[in-house]
């Protein structure tokens, strides 16, 4: 029977100009990687089970999409297990293998199974899908694809600086002009959480504080004061909610707070450096925000840290983000090796793109020239020069039958074909083709060569 | 504890030239589609269990990878075939979804949901990975991509014609020469079947008839008899088996043997349309060889099919093929919808073209140039040339310490890097920096705007 076909939840089909608009984002990061220096690596879609697992905490292992094991995968289920009815438990008995989360994780298997191949410092981007079992919403999807570059292997903070220019030079090649590229780092956070007496808490307090934007200044206090810390140390920190002005404006108000904190002044000096980096060499049309409350969530962030914001009239949240983390390769045993990098989001890019109308118009599906059907004989005289328009980078097709010219036509015009060609008896005998510019709707008589030129 | 990292058994991870070399050869065949009028669609990584299933026959269905349902999968399971642990009777219970098994299946699919939003014929091209869970070895991975071409919507001979013209010019493109594009048609096998009297049995007949190439005359009249067919059926089909000469040549022996099946003639009839129309538009550097004993698994052929061979120095088998189906959709409730289409086995060509040793130089990873480090002061100063390198399309990078220059320059080397810039206090002050040639060991004293003139 029949079946009504659908694609799962939270996945999708991508029509012709969704690819081409896809890919021209894409081909657009993926030239600046290169231009940075950064070189194309690949894992497989799925990776050993234990890879993945208990990497990216409780809830993520819970989003991990697990595949059975093939054959007879009950076989060496324990009794105790499926009597039971514990399908958590169960898991790794019944499969060896997950759909990978993230880029990173397999990244960080890959440099410690292949160390001895790689030249240190490595940099390297990866352009691949990822599986996540989350609720689908607006700009989330259960597969989706992430654009990643990192270096791993240099302390440098010139790889910070690389990754701001980099942020500003995609994102002005993709015309997104007033990107904010926010920036902030770690050991700002653990001086302030240290200052106030709550070293041993960093993670819920740069938790709350991360919640400023979203929640307000009282609530996060409030969430703060539940986690433990006093009033008094809530006053110390008072400045960072009222933190205001320029970059430097706010590290210098931070040096005052954090100055008997060495690891926050070390945030500060790095900041610093990146400040000063910039001066001689400036961004296009991104502007560098020094947030302090920005905080990111993953644990393994050691360093400077980036969110990047869409320009302020597309509401749709950050478009990219990353930062350094120093001992990402010791889950795999490769220890003492720093990393650094960046995500581009590409959906979310699709959508601000999409939204402020900045696909380009060369983006788009379809041939650029189709040769009408007049017969046999016809298209058989059509096929020599086919292959010449192909030859000259000019995509080219021949409607397959001879149809009805206003078949011909509606084909043409369905999918945006700027050009058709009509070459019927007459025009053959003389050698002058008819050439109809389908936006304009005109048309001249111009011979094969004059409309290669033309076209190419 | 640290785990010993790895790939999954038939999974690989590509090194930055192995992703170089398999998109020099993606963007080939991709460039090919494109000016052949073939547009890109991407479909989801994981169908619905049911969409997948029973297409393959019992051997594929075994083969998918069927992914295990989130949450509580147990919950719902019938007792009783979790009692007698049921494997195979349970799976639709544990899980929702499968990765693709191949790009048809769900192009098909694809087509059927989107009818109304497509203009027919369609002309679409898919360069996306599958699994198997197939037993690995040289050359056959449970992860691999394929990169597919059809139509859909037209029953036009000249489609046939121009994916023989297609693949024609991908391996001339690729320089991989002396390829042969092998043509049969199944209606001739279906006319042989007939004639003989075994019409009811073309399945069987037609893979007897395809292990003709790997088990020899004797072996397969053997398998034919086994399987029913009469010595004096086979008597009528000996011409098949000591069939010579051009194209031309066997397609009139053919003519004879099968001028009493309609059907079979109906394939004689196509297969003289294709050499006639390439009479006017030869092939550059592949050989069109018709081979009656093609078969080709996959039952959904109903006409054309093709299989395109390596050239002779190369014993690895085919490396593209495909043909035309009239029925696939009608499988998802759309009927009469004929579709023909090719596809090419990456990995394979991959193998091709580096035991032919024909990747371009061009083709490779690391950056075009690498700036010297000399310290805080230098970097700084090379930040703005790092910046007008990239802007001119220059893949450049600084090494991100003051290292060692040996340990810079070995960089470099292990990078194949094949250019490095020393910029040293020297020349900074007097503008001339010193352009290396890795891979002649000269040098030169240049300006800024030199360097870039010769590089870009």
């Amino acid at each position: 029977m029949a079946q009504k076909p659908s694609t799962p939840k939270g996945t999708r089909d991508f029509n012709p100009l969704q690819v081409q608009r896809r890919n021209y984002i894409i081909q657009t990061i993926k030239r600046h990687f290169e231009l940075y220096g950064f070189m194309p690596i690949e894992t497989p879609s799925f990776e050993n089970l234990s890879t993945l697992m208990g990497k990216y905490g409780e809830e993520g292992d819970r989003l991990i999409f697990k595949i059975l094991n093939n054959g007879d995968y009950l076989d060496k289920v324990d009794e105790d297990l499926l009597n039971n009815k514990d399908s958590n438990a169960m898991i790794s008995q019944l499969s060896d293998r997950a759909l990978k989360y993230d880029l990173t994780v397999p990244f960080a298997r890959y440099v410690v199974q292949h160390q001895n191949d790689i030249t240190f410092p490595f940099k390297r981007y990866q352009i691949q899908n990822v599986w996540r079992a989350d609720r689908p919403q607006k700009g989330r999807y259960r597969e989706f694809t992430q654009c990643d570059a990192d270096v791993v292997g240099s302390n440098s903070l010139l790889q910070e600086v690389d990754f701001i220019k980099l942020y500003d030079d995609v994102f002005t090649s993709l015309q997104v002009n007033g990107v904010t590229i926010k920036i902030n780092n770690r050991k700002i956070l653990a001086g302030l959480a240290e200052i106030i007496g709550a070293a041993d808490q960093l993670i819920p307090f740069t938790v709350a504080l991360d919640k400023l934007d979203k929640i307000g200044e009282e609530r996060v206090k409030q969430e703060m004061q539940e986690r433990g810390i006093s009033s008094t140390a809530l006053e110390k920190l008072q400045p960072v909610f009222t933190l205001t002005g320029s970059y430097e404006e706010k590290l210098e108000a931070m040096k005052g707070l954090l100055s008997s904190s060495e690891i926050g002044m070390k945030g500060i000096e790095e900041l610093e450096f990146i400040n000063q980096s910039l001066k001689s060499n400036q961004l296009k049309t991104a502007t560098l925000d020094l947030d302090i409350t920005l905080a990111r969530g993953l644990n393994y962030y050691t360093g400077c840290i980036f969110e990047v914001a869409a320009p302020d009239s597309v509401k749709i949240g950050s478009i990219g983000g990353g930062g350094r983390y120093d001992d990402l390769t010791s889950i795999f045993g490769l220890k003492d090796v720093s990393g650094v990098g960046i995500s581009f989001g590409l959906d979310r890019i699709y959508l601000v793109l999409e939204e402020l109308n900045l696909f380009p118009d060369s983006v788009r599906a379809g041939v650029d020239v189709l040769f009408i059907n007049f017969g046999e004989m016809e298209a058989a005289h059509c096929s020599g020069w086919l292959s010449r328009f192909r030859e000259s980078g000019i995509k080219t097709e021949l409607y397959p039958d001879a149809a009805k010219m206003k078949k011909q036509m509606s084909y043409a015009d369905k999918n945006n074909i700027p050009y058709v060609i009509l070459a019927g008896e007459n025009e053959i005998a003389t050698g002058k083709l008819t050439l109809k510019n389908m936006m304009e709707g005109s048309q001249e008589s111009l011979t094969i060569d004059e409309i290669i030129a033309r076209l190419s």
